[in-house]
């Protein structure tokens, strides 16, 4: 199948996608023109913000029709032999990043390579260790920055993909202390160019760091969605937003998943040992809840809970903001949150926060919206006033 | 200090909270006056909805300050020597909840009593061991059912009482096989009357229910949210919204949690057993993660979770369904998702579920709208032909 071949102007739309970035410089030090390697959601979407940029954009994938697909949704033209890249984005799966990396490094030697991938401390290894088998120059090495854009998303497929996918998202680069800044700026260049907010650590600073806010809520949120598979029908009707949020990310991709927990085994094992210590712990006190001593354990361990939730920063990166919740009580119908939210508009109170509370058998919401605390007395008068329920 | 005492007619502004039950019938079995013991969130709560459907209550609380609080607010009057409830609602602390039981049924031999405690076996074992001791008759615990409305709030106190507290939220009735229909029929109106949906279960079927649903959410979401506690501040400001859902319920009441908990230790601990062997399965595992066998290993893990989570039902109790999601970049302004949902509104789309999401450093945010497969695109390409940046 050949895959039709448009001219660049005809397939960037750069006036639909440039309005998400106005604000952000167009100066920047990206060698054109950019190959994207790997056009799944990541690549895709880094394809189409870079374009949106006015970057000239390559595109590979192993997978010819996923590629094509790129290249129809304006992420970029098909690599032909003979193109030169001066920036390669590895954007493949985790196992196969590190192998890419140094494929890249070998075949275009003047460019800048950065990858991806989830996990950092591994691909580094992969690639000293080309380095000390002679595979590839210690020199070539230098041009590799390893990075991670946090978008969070939890679709994949280049069908998916948009160029606004990492604003305001975080984005770490993780230079070793040889990288030269030059390498450094052209992978700040395209975090920046696509919205995101950068972060510079060290890959193992990066592992840790991951190991605690990510890996390890996927596999307590695994671990517990596990136990539902043999709940009954009854019970899981009685279920609220408190089992839906817990097992929520444990809807995750599996295969993906492997790749990282595998490569980030070392970081990850030391956090699950502190669990499993605190389950011992809690089994071992609830074969006697009744003792002396029982009840403070478990109190402990409830309270050391509250003591590390409320450091997650809250909206913004801000400190953690214990925002106060109006909760107004919504028919299920089109109109009705927006008639509700309009009323919270025009009381000039901002919606920091904004979510849904379902239950079974009734055809109502609760709207729950999170204001800063010194606006819910005047939010719930003004929409008591208005004949709303405030619960 | 003296409370004072309002009549009736002052307190009960059955205008305002009439319409969120103006579909339920107004019959009812209830014997009046009701007396809740116990003007917490729940009690009070259950006062100001029992008033509204036009019931006397009568309060009483040990704290003479909550009690006061509650009758100021309007969810009845105090309990009096020589006042003769037909139906007593037991609202205590769970430690406290058979204790109470078994006052109320001593004293008022003719009332109904029901309680509201979130664990159920240990306070029928609590009853019968009265019975069995003789320090109440068997025909006087016939009188007993207990009761569980699920309305998943995070707040306490009598302040944050609302009527609505309870619209649409399951209430779980665990009548023995003993309980007289009469004491069904009185806890059942309770429940209907405050616009809950009333499920019926076995009191040991509640048990095994709420710890899969809910204590061991609890548990999980607590162990996690403890690993944080020495969490880097660079690596905290990389969270994204898996670690805050995964985490949310970690800030609940630790003095709570340690009587539901140890109320409940028997149905849990099987469950902490299973979660326990998978987590060393686990740990193992990443000891050798490339070895043979694995990554399978962990694959199966994460399928397990997988599958756990599509059994969870979606809105209204419905199965589990997957909407589409449509994510709109909007301005954190006030005005910003008014104007994004009318536009939703407008296209004709129904909200069936609704977020934001928010990340570090940027004044924007996500508003993350679920709709039926079916709507997406026409949503879509409404909203894009508007100007609004659909992610």
């Amino acid at each position: 199948m050949t895959t039709p071949r448009f001219s660049r102007t005809e397939i960037v739309d750069t006036a639909s996608l440039a309005a998400a970035t106005e604000t952000v410089s167009k100066d920047h030090s990206i060698h054109q023109p950019a190959l994207i390697v790997g056009t799944g959601l990541l690549g895709t979407s880094i394809g189409l913000g870079l374009r949106a940029a006015g970057i000239d954009v390559l595109l590979t994938d192993p997978s010819p029709s996923a590629q094509a697909v790129a290249e129809d949704i304006g992420a970029g033209l098909g690599l032909r032999a003979g193109d030169e890249p001066g920036t390669v984005v590895v954007a493949a799966p985790p196992d196969v990043t590190g192998a890419e990396i140094i494929k890249a490094l070998l075949r275009w030697p003047q460019a800048v390579v950065l990858d991806i991938a989830s996990v950092k401390v591994s691909i580094a290894t992969e690639i000293q260790r080309a380095v000390d088998h002679g595979q590839l120059s210690a020199d070539d090495a230098l041009r590799y920055i390893g990075t991670h854009p946090m978008s969070g998303r939890e679709r994949s497929g280049p069908v998916a993909a948009r160029g606004e996918l990492f604003t305001a998202a975080p984005w770490v680069l993780c230079p070793a202390d040889s990288t030269p800044q030059c390498v450094v700026d052209t992978a700040s260049d395209v975090a920046r160019l696509l919205g995101a907010t950068i972060y510079q650590m060290s890959a193992a600073e990066h592992d840790a760091a991951v190991a605690q806010i990510s890996h390890l809520p996927q596999i307590a949120a695994s671990l517990l969605a596990s136990r539902l598979q043999d709940t009954s029908v009854q019970a899981l009707q009685l279920a609220g937003n408190g089992l839906r949020d817990t097992t929520r990310i444990a809807a995750s991709d599996a295969s993906l998943w492997v790749q990282i927990l595998s490569a980030n085994a070392e970081k990850i094992l030391p956090e699950l040992h502190g669990m499993k210590a605190d389950l011992d712990r809690l089994i071992n006190t609830l074969q006697a809840p009744y003792e002396s001593g029982s009840r403070l354990d478990v109190a402990q361990l409830i309270d050391e809970g509250n003591r590390g939730q409320a450091r997650i920063p809250g909206k913004h990166g801000g400190p953690a903001q214990a925002f106060a919740l109006v909760t107004v009580l919504v028919d299920d119908t089109p109109g009705a949150i927006v008639a509700a939210l309009q009323a919270v508009a025009d009381a000039g109170v901002n919606v920091e926060d904004l979510g849904m509370e379902h239950s079974s058998g009734y055809q109502v919401g609760m709207l729950e919206i999170s204001v800063v605390p010194g606006h819910k007395q005047h939010l719930v008068d003004s929409l008591t006033d208005l004949g709303w329920k405030v619960l």
